[in-house]
């Protein structure tokens, strides 16, 4: 790691060492491929599963880097976080496989099966209102009372370093890959990817794809600054929340592009992706996808690995049912 | 093969000669596990994933084998079989990749998702109503009409040495598996499983499930001869034909038991695999795990292989939101 204007930027060094902490509790997910989806696209898609990962998302990586790196002294008190969902599974989970405590805050509005599954894995749970300012006035009050070690959901270097073990795993699965795509909303997963991806595969492309309805991270790009929503709706509910310092430095430094997709492409998108490739996946998955379809002169006859995110999606409101 | 009571019955050899012609028209198929249902369950389930098989089921097996063994004076008159559903697909399907036509007796009420697949693939559907008797009577038509050769979705020596593939594949992905379990039907790939285990693997149990609401083969099993339902109703679409002659051979010899879950058991189990697995199967796929459910006792402490036969199903109408 290194200090650079107040920040501690995680290195190539930490996610090797992530990786090496991690590997006990978590799966090296698969990469799966669609004759269907590469025809439809003209490029060669390379699925990487972290639907598949324990607690049915990426974040699992860095939630578990960040507890068992933890020191002795700092056990007791537990960790704690706010998360729009697959995060506060991830932590519950770590925190749960290390046997300390923990406690998230979450939005009302988090998917009934988000919390369930947060509760099924040990973790307490106190509501806030679903805006970034509710959260973290809430947050506040949860360190206050317990004194738990905060594990951010993604503007942490140790949660990125976590986050960086799931590219090194594709490259490793995946031989000449052009490009990696994957869903940006705080930029924890597209930070990870930068971190891995300029050190082992520095001519690869890493474009990360938003909806329309939040595309903060779009703009910000486009701005050369950060530019935060508060509470932007969109199916794609684990991509609401803004990028932050550490993760700015990573995307401003080595993202291609931000390309984003309006809210019938990536219920679309998710849908076909069920339908041809039968596996759950939940909508912030599948923007990647309806952004390749919308923008298929830029993947043309490329090798193009795509981060499916995470699988945690309430099966009684799929989103292509819904009134 | 070997002739026994006019029926010509496969034997492994076939079975061996199947996998080497249709490796290059199939996946095999990952395997994959969960820790949830292992506690859940009390048994190490290894669940084949054929719903990610090619036309999203493994009777592409058995149709690749047919299709792809027939003489060259057959071709011109092409294939010609009626189905439920994936037995259509995969017929379709395996004619597309050699070039000869392809007709399809279906009836009305199959899945829409099934029809447009058959279309999709380039065969030609005649419906008919959903009974055995209509579509029998459909059939004969179509077959006096086109010439076309007859691929039986299951009563047909070439196609149950293709479905034996399947767990020829299994037991060298998975050592030491106690028992397999797979829904019945009309019994081809419990018939192919039996073909394969009882050479490579004759001390393992094989067992069949099947749904309450059409329990003809279980009657049959405990009956000792065939006993035939015309029409039975059931959210597995998949199991609802009877059993017949050369698939009867194989089940009266080597299945251990034939399990049968309620239509609430079969949508709770396939909504828990669906959550928790994040992957898209059919109803008739968890016909297994509902009965491995019911009869824990049966399975406690055994490593158990669990065919997941299809993965097509209509994402407009999943059974636990129906009205």
């Amino acid at each position: 790691m290194k200090d650079l204007n107040d920040m501690i930027i995680p290195g190539f060094d930490d996610m090797v060492a992530a990786h090496d902490r991690i590997r006990p509790y978590i799966h090296r997910t698969p990469v799966l491929t669609s004759s269907f989806l590469n025809e439809l696209t003209g490029a060669e898609l390379f699925f990487k599963c972290e639907n598949f990962q324990k607690a049915g998302a990426f974040k699992v990586r860095g939630a578990c880097n960040a507890v068992f790196g933890l020191p002795g002294d700092k056990l007791e008190k537990g960790v704690a976080t706010h998360s729009s969902g697959n995060h506060a599974l991830s932590l519950s989970y770590a925190a749960g496989r290390r046997g300390i405590p923990c406690t998230v805050v979450m939005p009302r509005t988090a998917p009934q099966a988000k919390k369930d599954a947060v509760r099924g894995y040990g973790g307490r749970i106190v509501e806030c209102e679903p805006s970034t300012s509710s959260r973290e006035a809430t947050f506040a009050e949860v360190v206050a009372e317990t004194g738990a070690e905060f594990v951010h959901p993604y503007n942490d270097p140790r949660v990125i370093a976590g986050q960086g073990t799931c590219s090194r795993e594709l490259v490793d699965q995946v031989t000449d890959l052009d490009a990696v795509i994957a869903p940006i909303g705080g930029g924890g997963m597209v930070s990870g990817t930068c971190l891995t991806l300029s050190t082992l595969a520095p001519g690869l492309k890493i474009y990360a794809a938003e909806p329309d309805q939040a595309d903060d991270a779009a703009r910000s790009f486009r701005a050369g600054h950060i530019i935060a929503d508060d509470a932007p709706d969109t199916v794609a509910d684990g991509l609401k929340v803004p990028l932050k310092d550490l993760t700015w430095h990573f995307v401003s430094n080595h993202v291609t592009d931000i390309l984003t997709a309006s809210e019938q492409e990536i219920v679309d998108a998710m849908k076909l992706i069920w339908k041809r490739m039968k596996i759950v996946m939940e909508p912030s998955s599948a923007v990647p996808l309806a952004t390749i379809l919308k923008n298929k002169e830029l993947f043309a006859g490329k090798r193009v690995g795509v981060i499916v995110t995470g699988g945690n999606v309430d099966l009684d409101r799929l989103p292509w049912l819904a009134q």
